[in-house]
């Protein structure tokens, strides 16, 4: 593993060349997130005309800290850089401690203009004299809530009680608005998602998709890898790193520049190549790496894939308290051709008619049971038992329209009894409780626990879809061993 | 106008047959949501053995109510039906006042049981010996915003500040649950969704879609009609009303049933025959019936017709200070081979440049500007101005997502200034302020102001391409007149 790459997710001190006091200042929200996350180590702001920030003791230069400092946040004007990087060259001379550079700020590479061209070059150059590795420029930071680390500008967006918890999703970003977003978005989710590492990558100009995938590869805490891609250089080589990856770990991408017109904003974006879209999809079609097209459904399908054992089969039973919903359901399953609803033995249907009313339908279609609006928590819970053990159902999806006479949140503790607390549930049972703000507090019941809850059927049925395909290549790669 | 549809929506007077003391049961919701919308007149509550209900003043049996009741909800167990059709027509012998029965109450013809079915005629002859309209059984109920009736027994779910405010959407569903949940999710909006008129129709046993549907063209309230179906007896009597409304006023449905298994699930929920998925898709097409694949896509659509005015053209141009979903956007829109990015004169381009900041990408692609994450919120709304002044411009999607130095509800306030307050912006503007609870207080702002936001730019996408297809459909009827 490459030791100046572990120094951006476990650094040993950092400094923040730029840090602020002015609040409305990245330079400022990027002190209080690394305080804010609890970062063990020390914190150095580098400020000429500040003493303290946030209670911190401010330095007029890098090369004035005593300390040493792996990593270098710049969050400073770019012109700025020609100082900056001719005092690290200085501190590089005496302490040669430095092993990372996260440069936040923007106005390099990106605006292919002369100037950002030269400040780019110049970053690279002493960063290269020394083998230090740069994420950025034109990114929004770096986060890794195990080591409690967080160089984002973002807003203090990882709630508290995410700071520092164990997820199973890193996330890489070439995009620092879509970056933004998937946290703004996951701290909004009933439970907020706890991300492991989260990069946001900016230009690439030296750490990049390929680095941080070979990191993640080896990463034992990342269960799910994301991506949100316009493009790279050498897309053969991505593919081959992905494809590896993909027989280990999920890699689930958003890639955007679908069309020409697309791609041309990509270009203009971040300078990047999107790349022939056709021959990306065949590649990831064939090395069983998750497309998604949505950004909902990339949020879904890695919370799905971080929160649920893989399905054995195609098989998934529609089990819906609420008629038009679970006919919504059965039609956005039957669209993905890859699923299929079983026919579940006799055994089953006759234990769900002995405990449903009279009026429910079971199995009618196969693969699907109405429990009806007047069913109460024990007949959901105890018809969502009777189908999982059912040796032809793969997958669940559960549907549940809160009626006034429903108590959600015991039906979510009885629903955390069954799945978390009794024996193995080794199927996923993807959760609707709907809809709304009427039902967030059942879903935070479930979400706490672990079970991930999702806004529509449709949601859930994409998510399980994905799940399925990858569960299958992983099948078919092992047969080809 | 029916007289009779009419007391459904504005009754002289309600009777709640099944009215109970029990705040868990569906006959003390419905009561209280007559109470909390603010119902003007009269509601009797019929329970044998209580007094007074939330103040009410309890009545045996409809009969012995001396006042007018022009509408009847039934939410007693359904074996109940006998006696009460009894009583009702030794009422209507002597007073001959009620014109309009909602039967909330399930376990009817929709059973397919003998009791069922002869339960079902009990209540209907009844009913057509007095010339009563029925809407149900197995509905969850109606509501009228501007008459102040609820007689839903969903958990009081219109938000106090929605409750007989003037809302644009009329929504008919032919399933209980997705009308709960619709009224659930609109009230979860960042300004929660008035609804104009609002009929849960259940088996559809007399007043269906058609007497619906004709109720609502000349209802003037009613700007946008929506509607869930599962399938209806008679197609062409169906699509021939609805293509003669849909030239009047726009109609969004979400119709289930179109795979063979989903039709089967539909056919055992309402017994309902869902038709064949193919000639409701071609007859929508031809007709200008909006159709939407999802929930979420009828929800938006709905809120876009309500809000916005009809496009003049299908020329979408995306202003994004975001370039990753700015690219996403760009995708999405040219998946809908309907929209196009329009090429903006000259002048506009120059303008924008003049505002914005150097790294700004101005028409690269055309149609297209990235205002960068370095934009102020006079950059963001005056390059909206710009871009709305050109007469190439049909409609914009405005894409931002909030760094921590820009002051959110600031920007919202001048957004509502720039639509809402100057010169009268004749064209869509569909803006989506990303993400998550970190935005959710600058939506509310937009939202009270009747500017609908949208919670990522592929919504909005989707709801832009539909009004583009209707407002056109539109131009084309009016042209071949």
């Amino acid at each position: 593993m490459d030791n100046n790459l572990r120094a951006l997710f476990n650094p040993e001190n950092i400094a923040v060349v730029g840090a602020s006091s002015n609040p409305s200042k990245a330079g400022f929200t990027i002190l209080n997130n690394l305080l804010s996350i609890g970062y063990p180590k020390k914190v150095f702001p580098i400020n000429i005309t500040e003493e303290k920030i946030l209670g911190l003791t401010c330095y007029e230069k890098l090369s004035e800290v005593e300390d040493k400092v792996e990593l270098v946040v710049l969050i400073t004007p770019s012109e700025m850089i020609y100082g900056i990087m001719e005092d690290l060259d200085k501190r590089m001379a005496e302490k040669n401690d430095v092993k990372v550079i996260v440069c936040a700020a923007a106005n390099y590479g990106e605006t292919k203009t002369e100037e950002g061209i030269r400040r780019q070059n110049c970053l690279m150059d002493t960063a290269k004299k020394y083998g230090i590795r740069v994420v950025g420029p034109n990114c929004i930071g770096v986060i890794d809530n195990i080591n409690r680390v967080d160089t984002t500008f973002v807003e203090t967006l990882l709630p508290k009680e995410t700071r520092g918890k164990r997820g199973g999703i890193s996330f890489i970003s070439q995009s620092g608005s879509i970056a933004a977003s998937i946290l703004m978005t996951g701290a909004s989710q009933p439970a907020p998602i706890s991300m492991n590492k989260f990069i946001s990558i900016g230009n690439m100009v030296d750490v990049d998709f390929i680095d941080l995938l070979e990191y993640l590869e080896e990463d034992e805490d990342t269960k799910v890898i994301g991506m949100y891609m316009e493009g790279y250089s050498d897309g053969k080589k991505l593919i081959n790193t992905m494809a590896r990856i993909s027989k280990k770990k999920p890699i689930v991408v958003l890639k955007v520049g679908r069309s020409d017109v697309g791609a041309k904003a990509a270009n203009s974006h971040t300078g990047s190549l999107a790349g022939s879209d056709a021959v990306y999809s065949a590649a990831f079609k064939q090395y069983g790496i998750i497309r998604t097209y949505s950004f909902e459904e990339l949020i879904d399908t890695l919370q799905a894939f971080d929160a649920f054992p893989l399905p054995e089969d195609n098989n998934v039973f529609i089990l819906s308290q609420a008629g038009g919903f679970g006919i919504y359901c059965t039609d956005a399953l039957l669209d993905e051709e890859v699923l299929n609803m079983p026919v579940v033995e006799e055994e089953t249907k006759a234990e769900l008619r002995s405990i449903l009313p009279d009026m429910a339908s079971v199995c009618i279609p196969e693969g699907y049971a109405d429990i009806t609006a007047s069913a109460n928590v024990r007949q959901h819970v105890e018809s969502l038992r009777i189908v999982l053990k059912d040796k032809n159902v793969g997958s669940v999806i559960f549907i549940t329209v809160i009626p006034s006479f429903l108590p959600s949140k015991e039906l979510a503790a009885e629903l955390v009894k069954l799945l978390k607390e009794g024996e193995k549930v080794s199927k996923p049972v993807l959760i609707c409780i709907m809809s709304g703000n009427y039902v967030r507090e059942s879903r935070v019941i479930l979400e706490k626990n672990g079970i991930r809850t999702f806004d529509t059927p449709s949601n859930a049925v994409k998510a399980v879809r994905h799940m399925v395909e990858y569960a299958s290549f992983l099948k078919d790669a092992e047969g080809r061993k």
